[in-house]
């Protein structure tokens, strides 16, 4: 028997309106009662693994040590691999999902994988209706089962952690006093947070201009916090992830 | 004293964006302790019963054995009965809820009701303000008794099980190589769940003509995952339910 | 050390598309493994503190005893205060979160502050990458060391509490067989909540006119529960808060 684990933080694209996370917790909760399922999010838009996969790594160094459940899986019942991937110095988190990409930036973030598994052995599945539904009868017994101590090996095959797919993530750009970056992501505050650090445009001074694809462009002032900025002023901010933020 | 239960799943129309599942919560956290809440959804568009039951047999096998807490209740403050119903081979799980249909379609598919009874019992209700909250005032304190080892018989008198409200659910029909369903859920994802089993259409072949109400019909393939379809292609897919969903 | 607390009933404005609740829960949940988070809502609407305080209010009654940890915080960043707040006779309760009006009504409803500490000692915040996240870096880390048994006075220097900032809420008035109120709260079942108790209304017998500002009336009945009302009537009735909705 391996290592136990007594959290699982859980991220999807499920949504909450519907019972697929209710399912997915009643699943762990009667193979492993003792762990405590902490939701990261289900807000992220159906299938997009980027999205998914940005809001992994903001949230990874704040995670519990244990598990990490994260399903954002369009390729669900073909032939992409289910994984688990154990990462930490010492083992200390296993991340759990498909393997699209949706992992590897918050894999990487911890300091790459130690160990990663296939999820091929039935014996920890659900018996299933139908192909559609891997966050209930596939990853989230593997969860409960890391839970209780089963080991990687016993989930399915080892593979090589080189094998697992990459993320594709927007890098920015500078070129004479311009720095080129994308929007990663749009909060429930308005703020726009970009692929930029603050290290990127220090040389920029506290004005810069900032336009958006087309002709648009418009002054934004460098600000600690957004309470600084007057109704409708653009403001430049070093948010909670160390990014640059349009507020 | 009866049976103890330490988990408690729990449905409701209550969305999340008051605090009303928050107050059942605490009320819960209050009487009983001990107990876990595991929130199946609570996104059930309002007073939508059939909705909720849908929703409900949809978890039921997968939820863990204990207090099922149902709350989708538009005659809230009048006659309709407030009901526990003990089910399993040996009472392993009581569901709690209004007698309107809500839970009847759940007890059914995990064997019937062992014993009833109405919460009349008004020892173990809340001191309310008014007659809206049956949630916080009358089915959270039920559950939490119950968690602690309160019999049905000490929570009011014991109906005869016969006597619940049944649902109305839709049926299929088969006439002449066509058989007409109803939409039973429309996920997420955008997939509509029918009240068809894959059996009724399995001698209609693999490419099959789905009409929708009027004149209009498209050829939907069977597929076994999302992913097997084009963009824009209409498939037919056995869902995590064992039904039949328009993809 | 001073009391430890088990349970942290959490409010805020962080919704749950985003993962701000998710990390919060996880920074509780590294500092304070024992504690139990319940959720009150998280869907006050963005930076609307009068809002978030109504929620509040309207809960705190029924929280467990511990740690109640509230964030709606248009001015993090800035020079507002960041406070806990002990209330009840002996100490039962603290309510963490900025000092800008949000927790003042559930602080008077409970009987009153004993105590209050600001939030200064940075030994008891997390290290950030800037300053907009202020939940989890300071609110939440001081709700995890106050569970562990961490006193007010070393969270930060105490404060007198009749310098906390009270909320402005609105007050109704009577006047010539005439009652003014405001609209306190559309719940998601289209009920609006009024600044009104039924004992202000109880003279002007069981049929009302209700005026919305303009020239626009029309005739309420007093009713018990919403059922009691036909499609498209308008009732008056005693909320699960003890005040009046139009429903």
């Amino acid at each position: 028997m391996g290592r136990t684990y007594d959290t699982i933080s859980f991220l999807s694209d499920y949504g909450l309106d519907d019972e697929f996370v209710g399912v997915v917790k009643s699943v762990i909760r009667g193979l492993a009662p003792a762990a405590t399922v902490i939701d990261i999010t289900h807000g992220v838009a159906p299938y997009d693994v980027r999205a998914g996969a940005l809001a992994l790594v903001r949230s990874v160094e704040y995670l519990a040590a244990g598990v990490v459940l994260a399903v954002v899986d369009p390729g669900v019942g073909t032939d992409r691999r289910a994984v688990a991937v154990e990462v930490g110095e010492a083992g200390e988190s296993v991340l759990v999902g498909p393997d699209n990409g949706l992992l590897a930036p918050a894999v990487a973030m911890v300091g790459g994988a130690l160990r990663a598994a296939e999820l091929t052995n039935t014996d920890f599945h659900l018996p299933s209706h139908g192909a559609t539904f891997a966050g209930r009868d596939v990853f989230a017994p593997a969860a409960a089962h890391l839970c209780r101590g089963a080991d990687l090996a016993e989930l399915g095959e080892l593979v090589d952690p080189v094998t697992l797919r990459p993320a594709v993530l927007p890098l920015s750009s500078t070129d004479a006093g311009r720095v080129s970056g994308e929007v990663l992501w749009v909060d429930r505050f308005g703020n726009l947070q970009l692929n930029v650090g603050p290290d990127e445009v220090v040389h920029l001074g506290e004005r810069l201009t900032v336009g958006f694809g087309g002709d648009k462009a418009r002054t934004a002032r460098r600000v600690r916090a957004y309470a600084e900025l007057a109704p409708g002023e653009l403001g430049l901010v070093v948010d909670s992830s160390g990014l640059l933020s349009v507020a």
